[in-house]
């Protein structure tokens, strides 16, 4: 039997209890009522002894995609027919499935999200969904799904940027990335920061230039044929001239490696071509990078770039920069002139997000409306203050200081006053009684919304998201952003707080659900 | 731009570079020599605290499906064409994408391969593929993305169904898979051993059932409406009569959820049917599954599931379940009547692999053909011995001692005496010299080949992998394994050994290599 990826991929793409809790809603008339639900995420990634301090938004363009794509055809809905219970009884009555053959697609959403790129962080809404309610619960796995990944790889990916600075800094994942993953994983990784990706069919896809050179194996095959490295590394130049990057370690950097690329690229420049640079991918990358710095600029080629792999993250990328900036002139070389050179592949650590390989991103029912346009709050109280949700219908602001740098970001209740009449800016902490600020409204410089309408009644309101969008709006958050937040170890806690009513809102709804009103 | 995943997704999902690579190969000639690449994995997931002993193999069906499907169509042509290099000089010429558009497939391809569910270890060829060179190289990529999750995924589901003993073990990742690997994640899950997915989709097009009920957000939406939690456990009652499992921690567990469910067990139970059980997701949950269970005998359900979910793995199953061990019985429960009615759904943890997010799966090439069945060995020499490849076309056998345990694999040369002929059995350790084991013929019971016939020319000959018969491997290999390999902490470390005569050729072509001489 075939795997038929058109079922695993399509409508179905989502668990078995949203299927089963939109039948009950079904035959209870509950179906139509018009829910509220926000998606958040609740921890920074934490990648074992650091943790993130902010993530970056990602994921949204391809989830509208597949929700624009996919519906309930006679093939989805006959595998559902065929599904049986415990008692040999179907699961799914045929009323049920012509209704979901009818309504079943995600053309009657409203959406309001944060726009791929942007600086986020925990219990802030980055989705709202307003649906039906079966509709809407059909949405919570695949819109989990797409943005819990794509967006945890882009914060990986902003941080591995971060470090790589001005350095090229190209996604080498793919071969150990989950599956077909890789492709969302690439995206991301571009949306993060990442210049280039090595993976030549989602690169071609998102309209990039797929990169890369070649193998230990290519090397290995002259050898065995007894041609050499030597050989291998003239025939590269011969097909590739003008883009001749050459992987030295396959025997031995120092001895055999870099010599055999300079006499290369001595031969490229008599014909008039400029060498790339070389690779290496073994050993102490950073005494490598000095001794073939060197070696490079005595031979007469100072801007040939040294591509580094090799297990890197943004931590071993610090540690090798910090390390030549320690010892580079112990061997008679500017260290800057060597970090400048650099370029990096970044691999597994990025695709996979090591270290912390999710995204606590949830989805949760926080009102119901009850008449047209009026929202009654949803609350569920959990035994951590930390985790009981902050109820309604809600938008959020991020503010800025007179320095235009991000100070907080501010839940408050979607119809409650504009923050911008304001005198006084109170911020509470979401579950912490004690703990709030009040600022000045001048302090404030900007309220700025961070929602976005992206659908309206199923019809796509947002405009395209774009790879180089998204970056650009990442690069002007983190300018905007407080280096204590964006450091990458023991960032300063970003500030998520709500208004004074929303805070009063939540305290009522607690006292009302504790008591056993509700 | 809409992402144009049959480009992402078909014979350009590779890296860049296997493709520079073939046509360097090409315009060298190379293109047709036929080459040996070995796909192994150098170490066991390892995480965090606890590594592996074994891993179970995996995604081969899958493998084999996209290498039938894919070939170069002219949109990927197109792609290839279109793309520049630094130069601005076209990076592939003509004559070699029509050379791929004729050759461009892997109907060439000779390849052997572990079947899937077998226990698998370190430096033990799982796959090899024999095919001229250009092709082999393509198909780097594809081949470890596809076998490195899902033997990841396989591994770490087996370590759970370990642990979950008897009990219903369902996958339950998806929301927080890396993005369309939710598909491949459950396909390794259930060979790994889970029983079910919560994936619907994935199931459906597997042949299994999908499994799940219902969420908070049913319960919390029966409580803004005013009909509260017995409201929404009633309604999912009469909609699932038969298949009635309730999610009791909404409000509180042991004061709200478990005798709401309660009452509708009586209900249905009234009604002449048999309800299925709670679910518990927060909390303590050896505690609440103690104290729920108490109460549910009492109430004359002995016959409920406890369904347990919450950021589960083997080491938490493995927690709980002793913890119910030592405390039960203060409660005046019988521990093991309570062990006994869990099941559990694992999820995050599962389908991340969480602490060890990658396999270290490699391609290497090994041997190159020098004349039609005359295959010169390759080799790679790394800076450590242990990296260092085995050369080579080779043998694999699962060695079994007299009460049927498997001792170690043994790696051949593929044209060297059969072992069953031999007096004595030399095992050498793959890299140091002076360890190896000499055990009299008449101590193995038996020599089992482990690679078999896959591709020939690539015309499939290996039947199907389906999902049960993969299940079943598995199984039979966990009974044939020593314990001390399968533990979950501090495993024994399994024999991988070479041949005398495997060694001695290692050995003849590091002296070699050194030498300068290759």
């Amino acid at each position: 039997m075939q795997f038929d990826r058109s079922v695993a991929e399509g409508i179905l793409f989502t668990d078995q209890y949203q299927l089963t809790m939109a039948q009950l809603y079904f035959r209870t008339g509950l179906h139509k009522k018009r829910v509220h639900f926000d998606y958040f995420f609740r921890k920074y990634p934490d990648y074992g002894m650091h943790q993130a301090g902010y993530c970056v938004a990602a994921g949204l363009e391809w989830l509208l995609n597949w929700m624009e794509q996919v519906e309930f055809r006679e093939k989805d809905l006959e595998y559902m027919r065929a599904q049986t219970g415990t008692a040999g009884e179907r699961i799914f009555g045929d009323d049920f499935l012509d209704w979901l053959k009818q309504n079943g697609r995600f053309d009657t959403i409203t959406m309001k999200a944060v726009p791929e790129g942007r600086l986020v962080h925990p219990n802030v809404p980055i989705a709202v969904v307003q649906a039906p309610l079966a509709i809407a619960q059909l949405l919570e796995t695949p819109l989990l799904n797409h943005l819990n990944y794509q967006t945890l790889i882009a914060t990986k990916a902003s941080r591995v940027a971060q470090r790589a600075g001005d350095s090229l800094l190209i996604e080498f994942g793919m071969r150990r990335a989950p599956g077909k993953a890789a492709n969302a994983g690439a995206r991301a990784a571009l949306i993060g920061g990442a210049n280039f990706s090595s993976n030549a069919g989602a690169s071609h896809a998102l309209g990039y230039s797929p990169k890369g050179t070649h193998a230990h194996s290519m090397v290995q095959v002259f050898m065995a044929l007894g041609e050499g490295e030597l050989g291998a590394f003239r025939a590269y130049a011969d097909v590739y001239p003008d883009d001749c990057l050459l992987l030295v370690d396959t025997i031995d950097t120092l001895e055999s490696g870099v010599p055999n690329a300079i006499k290369v690229f001595e031969e490229l420049k008599k014909k008039g071509h400029r060498p790339l640079g070389i690779r290496l991918d073994s050993g102490d990358l950073a005494y490598l990078s000095i001794k073939a710095s060197k070696m490079l600029d005595e031979a007469g080629f100072p801007d040939a770039t040294i591509f580094l792999s090799n297990e890197l993250d943004e931590m071993v990328i610090w540690q090798i920069t910090s390390q030549i900036e320690k010892s580079a002139s112990r061997y008679g070389v500017d260290p800057e002139s060597v970090i400048k050179r650099l370029a990096y592949g970044v691999g597994t650590k990025l695709i996979t997000s090591e270290g912390a390989s999710a995204l606590s991103g949830v989805y949760k029912l926080v009102a119901v409306e009850e008449s047209p346009n009026k929202w009654i709050p949803a609350l569920k109280v959990s035994e951590s203050a930390a985790k009981t949700l902050n109820p309604g219908n809600k938008a959020v602001w991020r503010l800025y200081d007179n320095e235009g740098i991000a100070m907080a970001d501010l839940l408050t209740i979607r119809d409650e006053e504009d923050p911008h009449e304001w005198d006084e800016v109170i911020l509470r902490h979401p579950s912490e009684p004690s703990k709030y600020r009040k600022v000045p409204r001048k302090h404030v410089s900007e309220f700025e919304p961070l929602l976005v309408d992206t659908l309206k009644d199923g019809k796509r309101v947002l405009e395209e998201q774009t790879i180089e969008k998204a970056r650009a709006r990442r690069k002007r958050d983190l300018e905007r952003a407080d280096g204590g937040v964006t450091r990458l170890i023991n960032p300063h806690v970003y500030h998520v707080s709500l208004s004074q009513r929303l805070w009063e809102l939540k305290q009522d709804l607690i006292e009302q659900f504790t008591s056993g009103e509700r």
